[in-house]
């Protein structure tokens, strides 16, 4: 008993009912101070499930050793001294008694389940003389001495730091000795003969004798768990998962009961549910006669829970009756340790089960109708990255396991393909049409004519770019799975290969990739395509929408985009971008036409000729849409986007002057010399329209200003296209969108211009009503501070945040991924990504600013969010938690978008 | 008399008492009442000043006919009679008398000067008659017909709008028609017949007569003052001045004297003092029988007023009185109007002078010491620009008007040069180090290896860059004289000369350029020398020093900028850009061998090779600043920039590669191959170095991080300089200023590896004690919305607001001057440019964020400005509007500064 009364450290598993009284019915402090494990024995205990009597060593002993220079607190040993006895008495065992021998484990446990710490030392309480006796008294004296020469390695190992391979080493020895494959071809007296050898190692390498007190083993045992809460990779872990180095561990005491005593004894591992699939059925897996540790270390085949109701029913049904009792107190699948003992069920663990994102959700909605939980309990237990699971393929894991990994690039667009290699852009859409030839596309990077090549295929990789580099947008897009940025990808065009390292890739050779995770590898893997149309999660996702408060639009740029989105629960388009329209192959022409004009007239006819392909496209949205807003963005990007690279230009230029020397007619001379005038022109605008920062140059109003033709003629087609819907009926809200907007002045003066177009259209048209709105970007940080004056002439806001970081930490992302923020993340400069997740201390101070500043000139103001940070579920929260009033992300992030919103308004 | 009493629109000259009581004695109202011009000539009637009697047309009265559709109105014309009545009584003239006539003149007058309304009418009361009786009651019928057809003509252009070259032409017929060559060739009868034509084209024009009614000539012309108050010049002005356009103008009739009555009268123009040097001395040009406009418009030769004082000693000393009065009475020194009718003098107007920079400070010091003004008024007089002048050479402005003006460019560096073309960095040396061959350099842009040429040169002129380009950078730094940007400029360097339009320069030719405006001239022009050792200049510094409340500090690379900036005032260094050194011819080689290292041994041997270099650099700064802080700002541009371009490389090595296939020996085949060799490697590290976006790319902190050698070799060498000067007794306050932080772990990181090395230092000397600080640019956006954070591990702030500007507008200066910025401030979407004045609304809020989070978790840090607009008046009045402690600028802006810090101090 302890001297000072107030302070007690140990705890039977009978008294959870006093220790819950002590901490005032808080179930996680009872968790803090007899960690997970030692709680969960205790509950089961006071469940009345049969549970081997035994104790905890509290978490304040543990952080007492510790403050103490690791000695043991006061009062601590005659506490345990005291709970020993009391399972002696339990039990009708005693404790080193060599006739009626009491054997304990002692197991670590923390609050949280914690690798790195030490872990588990069995059959504590062994000796030559109690083995001896164990041998007598269970007739099995090969059982005693393996659960001997096991308690010697264990503690060996575990306690003393003996390299466990010398022990192994041993075994294996006598086993080529015996000429047997399996510990089964042992018999007790080479266990005897192994013991011994043992005890030589452990002397060898500790300077002394194996402990033959039983007390002194569990004396030493137990301070050991308490010191590896200290060990290196204990803390190391602790750091990286933000756990506090002051919690400690507990010590878990408990009889030892064993499997392994013939064939009415079995042990086995059972989840109260399928974990992987999420279906209601108890499953798992047992062997007969043996160790727990024989079941997790697979040298034994084992045999499904299925067989356990065959061979023991009465058994079975008990187990499957305490199964289903703890999922009831825990509101939660299970995942349990049991033994069965000469005919006798012990349960010796139970937890949380782990599973499978669809398992995840299965569960909670059924747990749900099962009256187990609450909707909002539901929606809380499933994370919305577990949502992404049911959007794209993914590599079979099995086959993954097996397969050769041959290079890692950035994970940019997720989901599996699989297909054949395909260099070119041309190549990939001659073989892509085909079914029975899909396509993995291969280039060093994309460009806007790549395109069509990228749809044709199932998946991209690339040797550069970044996350917001051409292929990586133009993937998340379009759901491409897609690798970017592999640097030790090599690709030579010459033999039509590419190279990761030592392994050669022929054009139309087999490779999976894994967008999820950015892994590339060399063959076919096969798939597993789950589905949106998961019933499970539909209606998981029905309840977040009832619950949450932020709409949720998507980025889309083309019809099927946006019915995608619709069909993932959309609520409308907050970014139609509309220069991917000008990249499309038919239109490049007349753009390239447009940019490269001499004169405002011949400039004028290519705008011209842009209007109805642009309309056509607008009505194809409004359409999908039908009756719910859709934002469509005004140009964009700076001009060169649109025309080909300097340097590319310059090196063909010299080219043709190289040619022209090696030329004899003249028909070829005039003609050479013809190409190398259209190439000069060129030259000499991607020159001209050159800039030293493009990001921060001539783009988006700035080039709606200076090139008014362009944009009136992009709010004409959308307008054209209003009316036409709305002639048929189809309800359409188009917002218009101002990208770059700066300085109220800009916005002012392009609305103005434009709204003359819309009212001119209207006007055109009978004056036709249509509701619409001019807004603006809110992507430069300018903007933002001066939102109060902006909000007068904008009817909503929608926060570019891919650029508003970029300007905000002045980062120019792409430079920057393949540069110094590579180092800034892994030493810790920068904890998150930014590009990823929104920097809630600096831009989201910003965006805090401006949606205040906004609404207090226009109270009406709608807000939204378009960056990529739309999709990401912390990102979410922080928008919710500002006051937004919608998020937008690619139709693929939409479910995602749809819980998150939901963890949002929950405070998850 | 009005029938409304309380309402009353015309005043006598002689009311000024009555008016100043009606507004309660606020001179600003009087003027807003009267104008100006009616103000100013009821105040010298009230002084007992001989002013020709007269009245005043309110501007309340231009307001009501405005707003009643340009009738006059209610009782205005009674009032007008009455005051009418009065000047006859006054002058015991009559108006529209044929014996003894009162002439007038109408002359309109706002509140404050402003072309473009109607201006003067003179002579109104004459006709037919009235003409005849003057001709006969003077005696003089050529006066008479003078006046008349003077009034003819200015009452039909500028009261009816004829246009005024067609009463010109009638005037240069005619006398072409007698052969002479000026109107003294003129007689009676002469003007007799071109005043019957004046009135035949006033029909023509008008479709009516000449008004023969004095009355209906006054009321006319009154109310065409009225009406041109709203014409389409004087609203563009006001809205360019920011004038409102609700003040309306006042009317002045006022009794015409005429200095043309013979020999004992004279008309003439002085000032109090003289307006181009500041001297205490009467200055002036008059004509005897004249009348006013002929002194103005310089068709006669005008005397000096010294003649006056000759000739009419009696009257001279009575004026000389009066302007003393005057300049008593307005403290201020005074422009007046006088005319001398036989022997009778009569003032006409007086106003505040317009003055020169030079005159403007030595009147207002001289001011001061007469006791006629305060301190404060004095400094509140002189504009901050107006320093400019005595820090700059100037062209002389009579060569300027007869030079010929050949192109303009963007004026970024002020000041006058002149001196003979040099195409190239090596000859503007070769010559410039030649007292008799002063030089211009001339390039189409410049880089780090054109410096010594620049050093050598008196001026730079280019024709690519903007305000930010290394030339106007380089020439603000070294206070030369600069234009760059000229887009006409070609510059031929086979031919060695430069084209401008048809005007070709060659080298060695002479030109002179102006870069206060910009401008460039052929030829050799005359300069002026002001100089800051003015001792009017330096008094009312002083005084500014006394007021203000912000320090002024410099931005200085080298120890002779930094004894500029001491003798100019600065008191502390605010930015010592290292990079500058690292440019210098004899360390590139260094600095490139750094950053071409294959092995951190060679690139350290590098590093520290460049520690000496540096180490004198700093104490000669140090010395120079002796006990005043010195802020030296770590390597801050990516280091691509100290390697030559891409594109001449990648030109180099074609060009290698084709003269291999020429080479016959194996020797030169040998050296040529290595040579490519050396352009690969170079070619390839500027490859991996580019950027797509540099300015936000890897330099900075980002660069300090990942390169720490060399961070801390110049930590180390400006310590080692510390201690060196420390141990002569000279105390030295170094600043560490850590370049574009934007999270607090950046600057944390580094400065924990800097302030190891400092210490490593000070140990090495004995624990030596140095006062020494690490503080950082506040030049991201991040870092300004974060500063409370940042505040924690820094003790200064200091601006960068260039950078911060570009960021936080998303505009890329350089990029942008040359583009859309010039439409934006052309369109007025801008009004100021945001890189010369600083943005309060954009980015002047988050300077007011980063002062307020900063200063809140830490009182003590230290804020100031070191971007360029440090150097901005504007831009100094925010920044000690939101509390900063100091401002840095080039040394040569130091003056400007401490003026405009006082303004500041004072609400100016």
């Amino acid at each position: 008993m302890p001297a000072d009364s107030s302070v007690r450290y140990v705890y039977q598993f009978s008294e959870i009912a006093a220790v819950r009284a002590s901490v005032g019915g808080d179930w996680q402090a009872v968790r803090a101070l007899l960690g997970g494990k030692g709680a969960n024995l205790a509950e089961m205990s006071s469940l009345g499930i049969p549970v081997p009597p035994g104790f905890t060593i509290s978490t304040a002993a543990c952080r007492d050793f510790l403050a103490a220079d690791a000695r043991l607190p006061g009062t601590l040993w005659d506490e345990v001294l005291a709970a020993v006895r009391a399972i002696e008495s339990a039990t009708r065992k005693r404790f080193g008694d060599r006739d009626n021998p009491l054997l304990v484990s002692c197991r670590s446990g923390a609050r949280q389940s914690m690798p790195g710490m030490m872990d588990t030392i069995l059959n504590i309480g062994l000796n030559d003389e109690v083995a001896a006796g164990l041998a007598r008294r269970s007739g099995d004296e090969r059982f005693a001495f393996d659960l001997y020469r096991r308690l010697v390695q264990m503690f060996g190992s575990v306690v003393m730091g003996v390299p466990d391979e010398v022990f192994d080493a041993v075994i294996t020895a006598q086993r080529n000795r015996l000429g047997v494959t399996s510990d089964a071809g042992m018999d007790a007296a080479h266990w005897r003969l192994i013991t011994a050898r043992f005890k030589e190692i452990y002397r060898t390498y500790t300077g002394a004798d194996f402990p033959a007190d039983p007390y002194d083993q569990l004396r030493l045992a137990t301070e050991a768990v308490f010191r590896s809460w200290n060990g290196k990779r204990a803390v190391d872990y602790r750091n990286a998962a933000g756990i506090p180095h002051d919690l400690g561990t507990a010590v878990n005491i408990q009889t030892m009961v064993f499997g392994n005593m013939g064939a009415n004894s079995a042990t086995g591992v059972a989840m109260s549910r399928n974990v992987s699939t999420g279906e209601r059925e108890l499953e798992g897996d047992f062997l007969f006669d043996a160790q727990g540790e024989d079941v997790v270390a697979g040298i034994r085949l084992t045999q499904p829970l299925a067989q356990l109701a065959q061979q023991m029913p009465e058994i079975y049904r008990e187990f499957a009756g305490i199964a289903a009792r703890l999922e009831t107190h825990y509101r939660n699948v299970q995942d349990m340790e049991f033994t069965i003992e000469q005919g006798r069920l012990w349960l010796l663990q139970t937890r949380d089960a782990k599973r499978t994102a669809q398992a995840e959700v299965r569960i909670a909605v059924d747990m749900v109708e099962e009256g187990l939980i609450t909707r909002e309990e539901a929606l809380r237990r499933v994370r919305p990255e577990q949502v992404d699971f049911f959007l794209h393929p993914q590599l079979e894991p099995d086959a993954v396991r097996r397969a050769e990994l041959i290079g890692s690039g950035l994970n940019v667009s997720p989901g599996a393909a699989v297909g054949m290699v395909a260099l070119d852009a041309a190549l990939a859409q001659r073989w892509g049409r085909d079914e029975d030839k899909p396509v993995i596309m291969v280039r060093p990077e994309t460009k806007p004519d790549d395109v069509h090549g990228m749809l044709a295929a199932r998946g991209v990789v690339t040797s550069r770019g970044g996350r917001t580099s051409h292929a990586a947008l133009v993937a998340r897009q379009f759901g491409k799975p897609a690798v970017v940025g592999i640097e030790a990808l090599e690709i030579d065009l010459e033999r039509r290969e590419m190279r990761l390292g030592d392994v050669v890739v022929r054009e139309g050779d087999w490779i999976s990739i894994d967008g999820s995770n950015g892994l590339v590898y060399v063959g076919k893997l096969p798939t597993l395509v789950p589905d949106l149309s998961n019933t499970y999660l539909i209606r998981l996702l029905e309840w977040a929408d009832e619950v949450r408060r932020l709409e949720v639009w998507a980025n889309a740029d083309y019809p099927r985009d946006a019915a995608r989105a619709r069909l993932y629960g959309a609520q409308g388009i907050g970014l139609c971008r509309t220069e991917h329209m000008f990249f499309e192959a038919e239109r490049m022409p007349l753009v390239q036409r447009m940019i490269m004009a001499r004169e405002p007239s011949e400039r004028n006819e290519a705008i011209a000729a842009l209007l109805p392909p642009q309309r056509s496209d607008f009505e194809g949205l409004f359409r999908a849409m039908e009756g719910r807003p859709v934002t469509i963005r005004l140009l964009d990007p700076p001009l060169h986007e649109f025309l080909p690279a300097y340097d590319e230009l310059a090196e063909e230029l010299a080219n043709l002057k190289v040619r022209l020397q090696h030329l004899r007619s003249i028909a070829e001379i005039d003609e050479t010399l013809e190409q190398i005038r259209v190439k000069q022109h060129v030259l000499e605008r991607v020159r001209a329209l050159r800039e030293q920062n493009p990001m921060l140059g001539t783009r988006g109003v700035r080039l709606g200003i200076q090139l008014s033709e362009l944009t009136r003629m992009q709010v004409r087609a959308i307008f054209e296209a209003a009316v036409a819907c709305t002639r048929e009926g189809i309800v359409v809200m188009p917002q218009v969108m101002i990208p770059l907007v700066g300085h109220v002045n800009e916005l002012r003066i392009q609305r103005e211009v434009l709204e003359r177009e819309v009212k001119q259209v209207l006007a055109e048209n009978g004056n036709i009503r249509i509701p619409y709105t001019f807004g603006t970007m809110i992507e430069v940080p300018r903007a933002a501070l001066t939102a109060d004056e902006i909000a007068t002439v904008a009817g909503f806001f929608s926060f570019g945040t891919n650029d508003l970081t970029q300007m905000t930490f002045g980062i120019s992302r792409d430079d920057a991924e393949r540069g110094f923020m590579r180092e800034y993340q892994a030493r810790g400069i920068l904890e998150d990504n930014p590009f990823a997740t929104l920097d809630r201390n600096g831009v989201g101070r910003l965006m805090r600013l401006a949606v205040e500043a906004g609404r207090a000139t226009n109270p009406q103001l709608h807000i939204g969010i378009c960056g990529e940070h739309g999709g990401d579920p912390r990102s979410i929260a922080f928008c919710h938690e500002i006051g937004l009033d919608y998020v937008s992300c690619s139709p693929y992030r939409v479910p995602i978008a749809r819980l998150a919103a939901a963890h949002a308004a929950l405070g998850v």
